[in-house]
């Protein structure tokens, strides 16, 4: 399948909700898309031929909606599964960044021994959203103190009026399935 | 695959981490099954063949571990993904449950259209483990409320000295790959 044609599928099945998590905020809700097992399944699909190729060991997926996509991509990849959380949610040892929100501060935890077995892992990072770009970029500090190599950043989604790719995940390769 | 292999096969991926999230406690980390593509594609693959041919029309994964294995299943079986969140997590209109913890409470949420599309569904609710199963019992609910069909509800881990499934989801088909 084109990237156009996904492109298109995912975009039609994507909502808008108004005035979410707060007033004058039109949150782009997954829900409808996941519902749809045939759009979702083709989406999954086409990600997977994207980097069937490639060697890629892990497909880190950031809490909670990155999971949704990435844990089902590495599942057809037959590839490892690595979930980057909040705080107090990994069990072991994590290493941790924290990023400015609008308001405070949040920060991303990963495991240390993640790629124990396999240094110079081949990784791609997913996450539905690509908005300030915060998370993200804390997350990609992360895998690169873990001396992995970051493949490609991917999201369902890209917020283009936030900013370039490049401002928000400066020398970072990145791939949106839908840029709005 | 038969159930003892898959199930041995997941026992030896997971670890055991002491005094998480408190002292006392012993956490059953499921990352390090995640960390191998062999292992994870294999579960899902036996989970894939149990229900294949029972007509599911969703998996409904429960936040947020529920998630990567849920949403990775529902690829494979190419019927829809409904999650279930914590309350303030999802956009649209829901309905949820209060359930009691060890001190306080929490709540569980749903979409209240998730299943508007297909009434009298046949859906598989899934988490990663059962323990006290408070939050299963109250997702349960959930999906009685939406008055779809619990084929079963489906768990990587089951810790069995909690208590029996009848007495902790009474009423509801249970199955679990390791019983602990």
């Amino acid at each position: 399948m084109k990237l156009e044609e996904i492109s298109k599928i995912v975009e039609n099945k994507i909502r808008d909700i108004k005035d979410f998590p707060k007033e004058g905020i039109v949150f782009k809700d997954i829900t409808t898309l996941l519902n749809d097992g045939d759009a979702f399944s083709q989406l999954i699909d086409y990600l997977k031929q994207r980097y069937e190729n490639q060697k890629i060991d892990y497909i880190v997926g950031i809490d909670a909606r990155g999971f949704i996509f990435g844990s089902a991509l590495a599942y057809t990849l037959k590839c490892g599964f690595v979930p980057i959380r909040k705080k107090g949610k990994l069990p072991s040892e994590t290493i941790s960044k924290t990023y400015d929100l609008e308001y405070g501060s949040d920060e991303v935890h990963i495991h240390k021994d993640a790629f124990l077995n396999n240094k110079n892992a081949n990784v791609v990072l997913i996450d539905d959203l690509l908005a300030t770009g915060g998370t993200a970029k804390a997350s990609c500090e992360l895998l690169n103190e873990l001396n992995v190599n970051i493949v490609e950043a991917c999201f369902i989604l890209n917020l283009t009026f936030l900013g370039s790719d490049e401002e928000r995940l400066k020398g970072i390769n990145t791939f949106s399935v839908v840029n709005i």
